[in-house]
């Protein structure tokens, strides 16, 4: 019997809060098949870590520092953006990618990313065909954008959407507050440059319950100044204030991006602004009304102190699940979530062929933006409503939680050869 | 043996996470003494709901009900900003409010807020002696900024002070994942015109054990450019990236807000920026260092969800000693904290005179922030440190915070006139 291969695990792209909870999924569930797979070595910072030889090796990380990955957000073992091009556009690349496989013998790719390093995993997994370097690649999906296909979700958009739902109805609860006297409209700026799954996720702030004006900007729909200022001014008749969610995707009808107004400084410097206070400037100058607007950034995809228990349960289980599709000899697949049902809801592991993953992106369907384009649909709340239920709350040390650092200890390199990128 | 006389309570200024906190320890307090204290009628949107005699009835709320006001964010009873002016200035406004307790049989009024209430809450225990108006004032203090003289600190601050900290060690983690290839700077816009407790608090998320390289930009220390960018390089060289935590309130040399810079948009409007994308754009533009940016706004004062235990406690037990003190025949006195030891933490309930807390502002010590301005000192870090421990979750409901939003059925009024404000 051969000796077991190791296997490359990466991060890349934006992380999230449950990222390192697929990455605990994957090195967990490799340590259960010493026979199949030896080491599971990380790229550091993505991809990169692989084409510079920069690995590192979980191996010598304790059995608790891996479990604490499952409560920890951001990229344990760094990311990148670095998209691969294609074998025949740069071969280098790839002949490099082979190289440092074969010197550190490794026959599994694990690659944890979003639609783009969907299509990277998918080039990889032809290696062995088309450069006869035998590997097995897997794809182990993420993206806060909810925007991979065929999987009924994507791990680390359950988080957010729970983060944007709870901060739009506490900021809601404030607002109503001041109104009288104050602040009458509340915005908030979302991420999803293309998708509005975030966004639609602000709406549940308002439910059967606990009801709250809410208005959603969704980029899928051209931004219409005149109709969001008559709702503007409509919610705040008839309920003295309204919050209002924008997708940093926003775009005009021209499909240019409303947060790109060409604002200048007093010096005529260009600055850089979000769409929060320029739909903020709109309600003020049009309606007069005094405002607040907040920006929520990366403190929506890194707030894993009010992650989502589905969202973690599924990230990790899709990292466990990554590996045993390996370990039955399967290529160029993804697991993913398939919903089974809502009430309860119940879910279950498949998997996709990278082949109809790579490069296809999943929009809101328009029958889950109600027919005025401000709100969502009962079918939208019926699918977003499981992603964020549960509360699974990391341990605290002295007022904050506590997450870990690992070693990130390196690997030893074997080649002589730098690689620039 | 006469009726016990009917209690008002108020809610002023900018709202907090744990303001219904206080209310929950007045009103819960006030029905244990039925001998002292008739009904407590909470004021509709402040002390405007006394002058136009728009008063709330709490008693009909269910003690379930007021239970839940402790986990609740915001001003339950609505807030306002609105400041009386002294008895010989507006006289009216005086004879109003007793016209308005004297039909409705007020002999206790409990005003909950920072340090302009005070002030009013200081106007009105002078009414006995003044317009001969029998009544005890008694002032709850509440303000995220943390201003307030004498009481160690002020509830809200704590748990703002825990989301600040929590929000920038979560996004740094995250930018620390992504700075090889993408952004190198974290800017978070926090709250705090005139004192930088709040942007203290952002230092917070990094300590021994997880450090993390922060710039706090105060605005007790007038910006400096030139020494900021060195700064924000030095912490890049050496860390690969930084988190910046600027204070809406800083301000230049001059003494102009740096938010304040003048911006216009592509038809000349002007807009109201935040001081977080200004900051930003400055490292763009001196050090090209690719950034991302939040600011917090209402989210971090309403964010009950990770509010900090202590922050609640103290809350409730200054509500509740409020109304003890009035039961004592205290009047113009505020309930403070008085810190015992720091390890272990230990407070208790102190008073302080009204006419000592009345229009003062504390400001961060200068011990409390390094030598060179950018950060804070260990005895600052023994002070922030206990008023952020604990977490105190709210309940939830299909994945969100299950806050209550009282019946507040109104007093029938008494009075043929109105009030113009």
């Amino acid at each position: 019997m051969s000796n077991p291969k190791n296997a490359f695990y990466a991060q890349s792209g934006g992380v999230t809060a449950v990222i390192n909870a697929s990455a605990a999924g994957v090195i967990e569930t490799a340590r259960n098949y010493p026979a199949k797979i030896g080491k599971v070595y990380a790229g550091r910072n993505g991809i990169i870590g692989a084409l510079k030889e920069d690995l590192i090796d979980t191996s010598r990380e304790s059995r608790a520092a891996i479990a604490k990955l499952r409560y920890t957000p951001s990229g344990a073992f760094g990311s990148c953006r670095y998209k691969l091009k294609s074998v025949e556009e740069n071969r280098r690349e790839y002949e490099r990618l082979i190289e440092v496989f074969a010197a550190h013998d490794i026959g599994y790719f694990f690659y944890n990313g979003g639609g783009d390093s969907a299509d990277t995993c998918h080039k990889i997994s032809q290696l062995s065909k088309k450069l006869k370097y035998p590997i097995q690649a897997i794809h182990v999906p993420k993206t806060v954008d909810n925007d991979l296909p065929i999987t009924d979700n994507c791990p680390g958009f359950g988080s957010v959407a729970k983060y944007i739902a709870v901060s739009t109805r506490e900021a809601s609860f404030d607002v109503a507050s001041m109104a009288e006297t104050s602040t009458k409209v509340f915005v908030i700026e979302v991420m999803g440059r293309h998708a509005g799954w975030i966004a639609a996720a602000g709406a549940m702030a308002s439910d059967e319950k606990t009801p709250i004006p809410i208005i959603v900007l969704f980029p899928e729909i051209p931004f219409d100044r005149k109709k969001f200022i008559a709702q503007v001014k409509a919610k705040v008749r008839e309920f003295g204030y309204v919050s209002v969610v924008v997708s940093e995707g926003v775009t005009d009808k021209k499909g240019r991006f409303l947060a790109d107004q060409g604002l200048v400084d007093a010096f005529g410097h260009a600055q850089l602004g979000g769409v929060a206070p320029v739909v903020a400037n709109m309600v003020k100058q049009d309606l007069g009304y005094k405002f607040h607007w907040a920006v929520a950034d990366y403190m929506q995809r890194a707030a894993r102190h009010i992650a989502s228990k589905t969202d973690v349960d599924q990230a990790y289980a899709l990292g466990k699940a990554a590996v045993q599709l390996a370990v039955k000899g399967e290529n160029a697949v993804m697991p993913i979530i398939i919903r089974i049902s809502n009430k309860p809801y119940k879910w279950k592991i498949g998997a996709a062929k990278l082949s109809k993953v790579a490069n296809v992106e999943k929009m809101m369907p328009r029958n889950f933006i109600t027919k005025d384009g401000f709100s969502i649909t009962n079918k939208c709340r019926d699918y977003l409503l499981p992603l964020m239920k549960g509360e699974d709350y990391p341990p605290y040390k002295n007022g904050l939680p506590d997450y870990v650092r690992l070693k990130n200890l390196a690997v030893k390199k074997k080649l002589k050869s730098d690689f620039k990128l």
